[in-house]
């Protein structure tokens, strides 16, 4: 458990996103989540898949456990919308969705202050030296960042 | 000038975020700039006098100085988009954009970690107490949050 005042204040913005993101998803039906947020751009439920497999990496970045859902990689991380036929179900989408989140949300509680300092795990201890900014908190802040941008695209949907 | 490694990764979130919309902005045309960013929804141009007027607020919450750019206010922080009948012209909300984030960038620099942990303008000290997360660093943490959300909404006039 983090005291640290920067880094309580890093979790409780990354928190403040998942409420916000949490508020959105309550407000679109599954028919809006399918329409595209902009005439040819990504759908809603592409964008709600993407944040998911993109969250879900989180908890290995932070040495805290395995991926939850590595399958959705290869639908929504590795390619563009619209790239396969058959996507999971809005409701399956949802569901996944908030098993990731509310892991995450328990697993970030058991760091530490130097754990959060630390290297994150898709950086060598080498280049750890050369750039020290790599680290665990660094993830959570530039994840926070990653879903206030794709919320701005969903929220266009209401 | 902070030295905490929180703080510093904090800023170069900001700054990380800053780079990504100059180039988004080097991408845009004035003339894409005046398009919606959905049917119906806010206009590029008004995001960016949105983000410009939201911004210049920020040195003030921290106690840096006055407001570059109060005008901007009326027109893209109190009303919504198309309510004023004419807005700047876009090279000149360009060249506010950038002189308002050059500004800010200089002057963060400034603050001491612990300015950074100390109130930000708008809270009163009483509520400082009950809520020390009300601190310098937060601001800079949700600002960060809000310009990426509206980034990502003018990345689809791309």
């Amino acid at each position: 458990m983090s005291t640290n005042t920067s880094i309580l204040l890093a979790l409780r913005n990354w928190e403040f996103e998942h409420v916000r993101m949490n508020k959105l998803l309550e407000q679109l039906s599954d028919e809006q989540l399918l329409k595209e947020v902009a005439p040819g751009k990504n759908r809603g439920v592409y964008l709600l898949g993407h944040l998911t497999a993109a969250n879900d990496g989180i908890r290995k970045l932070l040495d805290l456990g395995g991926r939850l859902h590595p399958e959705l990689d290869q639908i929504f991380l590795s390619v563009p919308d619209k790239s396969v036929p058959e996507i999971p179900a809005t409701p399956l989408l949802r569901a996944m969705w908030k098993e990731v989140m509310d892991k995450i949300a328990e697993d970030v509680q058991t760091l530490s202050d130097d754990e959060w300092l630390s290297k994150h795990t898709a950086v060598s201890a080498e280049d750890f030296v050369k750039e020290p900014h790599r680290n665990k908190l660094s993830i959570i802040l530039s994840r926070t960042v990653h879903q206030a941008y794709h919320a701005g695209q969903m929220a266009l949907l209401k």
